[in-house]
């Protein structure tokens, strides 16, 4: 067997892309290397310096290049409301859909107990430092709406509860645009438990 | 307006792959830097390595990182057959499909003289050397079945006529697991008019 090919290496590394497949990888190192060199060149660079210098704010946990990121460090934002989420991912997606002006707090995961994921994992401990400033009157719960967001925003709201920090959590029901035939029973449930008047 | 952070700048360099999207370069960005530094940094490396030494093989024009590709240069494969496709991926293709003994030529790309590629821009002026030298004896056509592929398969064919080389083209017909309701008109009339005997 000879030692695979640049070709075949530049294809293998592809895969470690996410919903990257062995024919997308082949697709996608063809047409770079017959249409795009430039673009695959700039793509490997800013890879490279990506994954060296983005680490995560000290005060929020979000992906961040320097040690405080841009919205911490922004005083315009409101620090008496913390968003809580799971993922940087789920905070850009506020940051882009809502004119939130509050802070954040990137949990980066969900409590998972079997998975050897406890509150110290999730930078509750971290979390908990902040509650103790004072600064913080409420907090929103945006973990998500499944069983291990749900147990775990429960665990943060009984955390908030001892510094007598005022506790929301983002509503559930039908999402926009979708129709009552083909959403499921919880969902259904939590929007009759959670109507409000018309 | 701020220069882009680092973040963005890897989601729009991302976006130079085929197939991927804001919403995809988004997800992946997030994947390499949250879960797989390692595969980011070695897909960063190939990259570059790749962008840089893989080249076209002086025989065949396929990718290669040698001036002459590991298929040209192995002498078990019979040179007096030649099977001529549009792309590397299609020669790939073949590779992986069949047991092909013969040699190949990789076009890189069809005819197209509205987009300003002639004969030349497809190396035909090469191919045509090569049919000079007088060891192939046969070409095996297998452009793609488009309007621009068999043009350039009748273009090849009369170069090929006036050395007096022998022409195959790869069959058309419905394709396996095809169902002939849903197979177009243009295919089934192939495949009547290519019928052979049970």
């Amino acid at each position: 067997m000879p030692s695979p090919s640049l070709l075949q290496q530049l294809i293998s590394a592809l895969r470690c892309l996410p919903g990257v497949g062995a024919k997308s990888a082949q697709r996608m190192a063809y047409h770079l290397l017959e249409r795009d060199r430039d673009g695959g060149r700039e793509l490997s660079r800013v890879l490279a310096q990506a994954m060296e210098s983005i680490g995560h704010c000290s005060r929020c946990r979000t992906l961040s290049e320097s040690g405080l990121c841009r919205l911490c460090a922004n005083p315009e934002r409101d620090p008496t409301q913390l968003c809580i989420v799971e993922t940087p991912a789920d905070q850009a997606m506020i940051e882009q859909a809502i004119d939130y002006r509050g802070c954040y707090f990137v949990l980066g995961g969900h409590l998972s107990p079997l998975d050897g994921i406890g509150p110290k994992e999730i930078g509750l401990d971290h979390l908990d430092e902040r509650f103790a400033e004072g600064e913080v009157k409420e907090i929103i719960l945006a973990t998500n709406p499944t069983i291990e967001g749900e147990a775990t925003a429960q665990y943060i709201h009984d955390m908030a509860e001892t510094r007598k920090i005022k506790t929301t959590r983002i509503a559930q029901g039908v999402p926009m645009g979708g129709e009552l035939e083909y959403v499921d029973g919880a969902t259904l449930a939590h929007a009759f438990r959670g109507r409000s008047e018309f």
